[in-house]
């Protein structure tokens, strides 16, 4: 049968691309339910209710960049130090093209290869990201925090960094446009990059994921988030965490096309019509 | 075993009948994930559930008014042309009686005919029925509309015909009683027809439908849109879209019976007890 | 195989424990939809990925208590009188050794033996522990009531009590903590117990129950009820109605499990770290 | 709403019936997983499929028989010796109209009832039927026994009293017609009741039952053994312990729903067309 | 996002290939349970754990044979007759070609225009194909039919014109081997056409179709009749009336994703190894 | 709350066990669909329907030997050479104890390190214990290979190695016991392992598994496996390939739980009653 996307191999022609959607199928960092993995596979299979513009937005981002879906980087599941490196590679390659990575995970692991290889200060919450000093601290913000933890003192290293940490707590019963002018202002014209984890948002938007957890954002915040990044210089986004086996009626899957398409409607040289 | 209520003819004893449920099994218009057509069965195997008095609004709609789930339509899935023209005659022999339908569709396609047998000005989306002269644009209204979109300019033509349009967006983080407010000056004591589609509401709270689309309407604001429907000259109403096969442990199906007796609750002819 | 908690007999080292999690696994006055009974296994089950601090609250409950899960009451479900009696016996047992029950249901007729053995005042919806006086009916209030009712005097016969009813219309779009700041001077420092049906919760937080509702309060507003009562002498506490065969993927009971550890961050003598 | 299947009380147009449906809602004898008390309106819910003829037997029993279903038995779950009184009071009065009752369970408790309502020897499990001498134990047999047990004494007392026992493990790999035909000639033309438990049939062709079990018979052997009940003097049959809950997509109901068509289509009367 | 299968033209790049899986996603000739529109992609998604080699046979066919996957017919499903023109338009392009298709349906509705295509003898159950005179009734052979039917008569037609029919009852508790024994005799080295519905597997083998019929066959017997094709002139087949809204954990999509696997092992040219 | 078995070191208190379940959660050896993590717990919860005798067999194994859960090996999944090295660890302690081990996976993986620490002849299909020479292969038996492959040389490496391998195509539409005699032959009073990949089993008895495959064995073959191991030296066991998240209403699980009960009731000791 057809080869499958699991085992493409990153395509070859990305030049003339300003954009593309690629898939990062690597759950190994997943200490709980696993199945991120699968996650490509369907999201591309809900995104397929998908139109072409955005109803809030008024835009068409077709019309206004060359997209396209370039498959899923070729990696090892069972040696990630090897994946890792494969995945920063692959990135690499496509940063060299000048095309902006909307990525499907996959675990959230695969943040930290993306980022090495973009070498751009994000606001991603891994820590080595920001030990290896690629990190403008100072321009990092997380969103949606909570749930039980370890220790009281979970959140502060992030806050000893500089980053700016607002909990899901912070964020009920309101609209977070306030919250994403401030992060415009923050940010300036500098590059940015989104990384959206699923799981920030309540399990009852998005229950397929491998850690679901009490008390998250709503729909309309994950919206609000992705579309205050509109007018931001943003040169990558991923979206990982989706779990499929987890996904019942696939509601998550969906969901994340669907901000996936969000994203691509923000990147700059996406004009209103 | 049983005549089962897929095959159910329309019955014959209409008379005396102040307002009836009515099934129309019919889902040959979806072009993605079909299933509405199992909707009527499903919504009245959830409605074992319901008790007589709503605790809202303070009403017990049995006692004043007399009310019959009459079956389905009896109609032919395969000949979409013929089936409409079915839908028609039946629902003329009901309004005929002086009995207020309320319908548990079925796709939408159904709510044309419908509004045919009816002759009514009302707030449906169809653009035929705005097309035939049957509808008074100038008392139309659509609320909840969102998603991706094949061009930009597709809300326009509703608006230029006269529609309010309400998006989904207008309604983040709000109560729709001002809304409703002012629904009620704009529809007077004319004629009104209430076509509830249930995947206006998020799909954190209707998964079950064929083209979920995130960002909707909360069950607290499809509450809310019915409730302000009271003392307006409800003349019908329908819910449709509600696709069996995807609605996981039936809450959509729950959802949708117990909407339909809100729809009940707000009939002219019921009264605070 | 290793005995399984459903046929767990209540354990003997109660001795010097301050607060213990405690299965009741009985549905037999479930009318409708029944599979409470199965509720404190799955509770259990989701609750691995809890971890010990509570990021909103700023403690770690097990380092100021002694808790441990101490298994199930050991019941017959065949005889109802015979169990509730059994029931009683058990809290009995535990309060006496000074011990803080959280209750995992099994069906909201739990909380009548329990509040028996506790005989204090408290705010139970159960009108037979009322009448016997051991209510104090002044410091009673029920939140979240919705739903079709068989009168519209459904709720009166609570507030002839003299509860306080608030229903879950009333508390859309708001955050709680104002009612839950009233809900702290009405019950000044006498004793609190807190009974939560996982069915006040609405059908998108919570569809795993067996009489599902639509229209009910939001986890932000569960969470808020339960962070309100810190400060409170709070004596016991229960979650009940968690159906796991409608609990798809066991969103539900993943949901339980976090609010009997939000309880638990709640109770007397845990300290801000 | 239309008065739901649950509620239905018997109805009282027996005259004229050689054979009826009818429902048994109560599952209070279950010990571990409930649930069948919502068998009789899933089977009825999956019984739309079936056409009026049989293309095994060559038969069409509507056109020979009169035959309706007529509802469920009024019964109070919460009170098992009165609902035991009302489940043998209705059966009484079904069989003084001189018409064969098929019932759909519901668990094996109802069958106890029934036999005591027809008085005449059977092959039911329950000991007490025997006990009461209702029991002609000669002819009694039981096909498919299998699984864990609590001794391995526990089939002796039914072979004690004479009853034949069929192990599932003695009808692995093999046609159940020998065993049928002498099933034949050990009943004669005396009465015969047939209770066909849905778990005696493997979990793979019927997995929504509260008690499944490896090892059982399988569908082909499940409908020889009804086949080989034509010619019988066939009184009355049940179909018990169909567990909505656990029957994902709804298979083990419509297997249901074909067995019970399969025990109309060999009832005495129905002739070869 | 990726152009989507459901949405793909056929292909043009024909030339060279001796086989192809074509996928033809029209489900309107569906009654009762629709859905098998998403077959084509459910069983190209499960189809990636398919290894090349087969290990009963003994064959590697993507060594022998030039096999492609060709994407969709492009139909509109709103018009059959239209939509049966484009599909036996596309099918007499592939034969044109020299191309054996293997199609994944769909509802069995689209066999008719296939059999249209190819102008070939074939042991379709379609009545008209039969009355068209394109059907060589003496080489016709049906396996499996069972269930309950309309009247007794309704597998005389077939009889009646010369079709040999094997009902499922005969094929209970047997290998089918000797029977595709006798069909490789009456087919000659004349054209044959393989069409599978998949419900003609029992529903525990294949629970997600439309119209799951208890008693049907075995998997074992499924791949017994693909295998017992080999050697014959197959000049195409199908697998139909996969639907996977009711297809549980994508068991079905599986089954036939593997079945359109041996089908491809059994075509003329591929090689024992 | 309690402390959870997916977080359990392995007990200390080993002496005097005859026999013991333990679990290894570990599926970092699962190419594609991931999950048999999770089985340890879901076999756990499916066994609490299982009675203590055996009515097949006709033993108590409780009555005869001492047995225990001990709970699941402390393992890390990131590391999987280090999990390696503490799984054997593990057995070799539990070993070293006299005590049996019947094991609970995790993906086959595991069996490879358990052989290690047994340092016995057995039937696995690792190709590594093999060449280790800790395999005696002449005594090695393959039952129900299957299914695509690689190469259609695949299972030569086994049979040139002197394993006896018995495709699953060679055990349908019969009893194993024939097979099962020859076995004991072969085996003598040797020591024996027991590996039962729960894949072996058509994916209609056993679809919780991360790779399905059609054409398996019967659950009736893999009982009979089971008890054609009674007689022999039974060492050690395992059943491995249980993946919870796609085993739907449990079923899987619930098979797994009955097999392990089965392998205790043929281990050496175990008497007939």
């Amino acid at each position: 049968m057809r080869t499958d996307s699991v085992m493409l191999s990153m395509f070859l022609l990305l030049t003339g691309l300003d954009a593309c959607f690629v898939g990062v199928p690597l759950d190994t960092g997943t200490s709980y339910r696993s199945g991120a993995r699968l996650g490509p596979r369907h999201i591309r299979q809900e995104s397929s209710l998908i139109r072409p513009a955005n109803s809030i937005l008024g835009v068409c981002p077709f019309e206004d960049l060359q997209v396209a879906d370039i498959g899923d980087v070729n990696l090892n599941i069972y040696n990630l130090p090897e994946a890792v490196r494969h995945i920063k590679a692959a990135f690499s390659k496509i940063i060299a093209n000048g095309c902006i990575p909307l990525t499907m995970g996959g675990d959230h692991t695969i943040t930290y290869p993306i980022l090495q290889a973009m070498k751009i200060a994000h606001g991603t919450p891994f820590r080595r990201a920001a030990e290896e000093g690629c990190l403008d601290c100072n321009r990092a913000i997380q969103i949606g925090l909570r749930g039980t933890i370890y220790t009281t003192a979970d959140y502060q290293w992030a806050r000893d960094q500089g980053f700016r940490v607002v909990t899901a707590r912070e964020c009920w019963y309101k609209s977070l446009e306030p919250l994403m002018a401030e992060v415009k202002s923050m940010m300036g014209d500098r590059p940015v990059y989104l990384s959206f984890d699923i799981d920030g948002l309540d399990p009852s938007f998005a229950p397929g994921t491998g850690t679901p957890e009490i008390g998250g954002l709503t729909i309309y915040q994950g919206i609000e988030i992705i579309h205050g990044c509109r007018g931001l210089n943003v040169v990558g986004a991923d979206l990982v965490e989706v779990s499929p086996p987890y996904d019942v009626a696939g509601i998550t899957s969906l969901t994340a096309a669907n901000l996936l398409h969000e994203m691509l409607c923000v990147l700059p040289g996406v004009k209103k019509s």
